[in-house]
């Protein structure tokens, strides 16, 4: 199994609308990944290591699939529809990352 | 449900031993933290967005809890014990958020 994690930066100026996430992009992404699709997580972020710390990332989405070509095969289908969603809910450059899940 | 995500960053010389981690520090973490930890998840960076990019983090770990709170308690008693174990797997400085579950 792996998951794309799509960790959105936060810091000063960087806004997120997480209603407009959970409510129109995830279920964007799960209508157009279909059954590739294996599991959805969503965070936002509270705290730094520190209570009361800025979090690094101001939310994260996840997203689980059998493998990394099953996944090639949803960003070459509908990448681009789905890229063309994010200014919808922010303005920040998210930070994503591939990773194989170990537990 | 609150997750502490430890995302420990990628780099030259960057070291990570990932069977230690499995094998050792997460089961350390969930024998201290008890009933407290809600779940617990491992992953190994592969790449970054585009495939054969590096990953940001060469791997993450995340722990559940119920609240800040059963998080802070568990830190409280266990933190240092915790901490101590990282440099028997890592050379690296984690990145930690501590985030609200959303979906």
């Amino acid at each position: 199994m792996i998951k794309v994690s799509v960790m959105y930066p936060s810091g000063a100026g960087a806004t997120f609308d997480m209603a407009y996430y959970l409510g129109t992009h995830m279920p964007l992404v799960k209508r157009l990944a279909g059954s590739a699709l294996r599991g959805q997580a969503v965070e936002q972020g509270l705290s730094g290591a520190e209570p009361g710390s800025p979090a690094t990332y101001v939310a994260m989405g996840h997203l689980l699939f059998d493998s990394v070509s099953a996944l090639e095969e949803v960003l070459a289908a509908h990448g681009p529809a789905i890229m063309a969603d994010v200014p919808n809910y922010t303005n920040t450059q998210p930070v994503l990352q591939v990773s194989e899940v170990k537990l």
